[in-house]
């Protein structure tokens, strides 16, 4: 296998998430770099960035948004998300890491079988703040086109 | 050389840190994860996961613990100590970075010969917390299986 | 492509950043290292490490002389600031994130236009401290070599 790299761009509510398509002051990334078998994914938070609701107040909710979009990335790419081989885990509050593994773990019982007996690499902090203080959890992810 | 993907599981006290061999609220992830050349090394703090007798308290023993966790880890894949090309350095308090390097640096000229003069690329800050508010170190590590 | 490593050593004032050249409690990293076609750049601060003069104050002057550390390292292995693919962002204040955003796309505006409408993946987090408490940004990059 080569070494090429491919990028998929981000949108918010149908706005590319480059310049000049949003403010030089707002967020502006890719969904995702691919690089050889690598897939680089931008941190994934609980924002609701389809429709731009409210970000939802619940952890739990949060975490799931923020799977979800790690899902569509890897699934983008032409993988899925039983290909994740590492995430960086970042709460904003102490208190929800229970919480953050079980929905986790939620999440792959549902939609990434293979990682419940086989979970990424993982490191885990918690932070000052994320992007805005409403946001409770961001998850940076590192997976792999395919497996072998 | 190929892109082949491997996962070394991570076991607490003998448990395989996966479920259900751990609690749904439990840590859970791989030691680390191959890919092609690249290992990921989850990130490894000073807690005792072999006894799980008490995190030490004391900053060099944290340290040298994280430390051993890393090793053993990329020593686990065919790989060594000397072959780590990344570190992620995270701090519970700032006042620890002169003992972290120090340490680190005592730790290479013991284990890892070839790092002295030839240190890993190295990102480091300050975390709000660790997994419990008595981790004062965690060290997230890539490395490679070889360096030619 | 191979799988070859590159090791890329960081000077501060003339000192390479490697025991005996520094104190053992010092700061010790490459500059980057190459793996195949990813290039690892260590965090990049605001810190002016070529004459050791004072950091300055102003978020945006920190900014710039830590993508100017990016885009050196970058071009030391051969490559450009238009192959960066994928960055954390670590700010010291959550107030700078629209500056940083703004100061970042300035900066790729003159110096890799490519990023305009291709930027590259990135995570954001605020962290307690770095380095230094007067430190306001550092940027953890990965780039490649070349993109085909």
């Amino acid at each position: 296998m080569d070494w090429e790299v491919k990028h998929y761009p981000e949108y918010w509510g149908g706005k590319k998430l480059a310049y000049p398509h949003v403010a030089p002051e707002a967020p502006k990334f890719a969904r995702s770099v691919v690089v050889g078998n690598l897939v680089f994914v931008s941190g994934c938070t609980g924002q609701d960035t389809l429709t731009g609701n409210p970000t939802p107040k619940n952890f739990e909710e949060q975490m799931v948004s923020a799977l979800d979009k790690v899902k569509a990335a890897m699934e983008e790419v032409g993988s899925s998300m039983n290909n994740i081989v590492k995430t960086l885990m970042l709460l904003r509050n102490l208190d929800d890491y229970p919480r953050m593994r079980k929905t986790e773990l939620e999440y792959y019982q549902k939609h990434a079988p293979f990682l419940v007996d086989n979970p990424p690499a993982s490191t885990f902090m918690q932070v000052a703040s994320l992007a805005k203080p409403e946001f409770l959890v961001e998850i940076d992810v590192i997976g792999v086109l395919k497996r072998e």
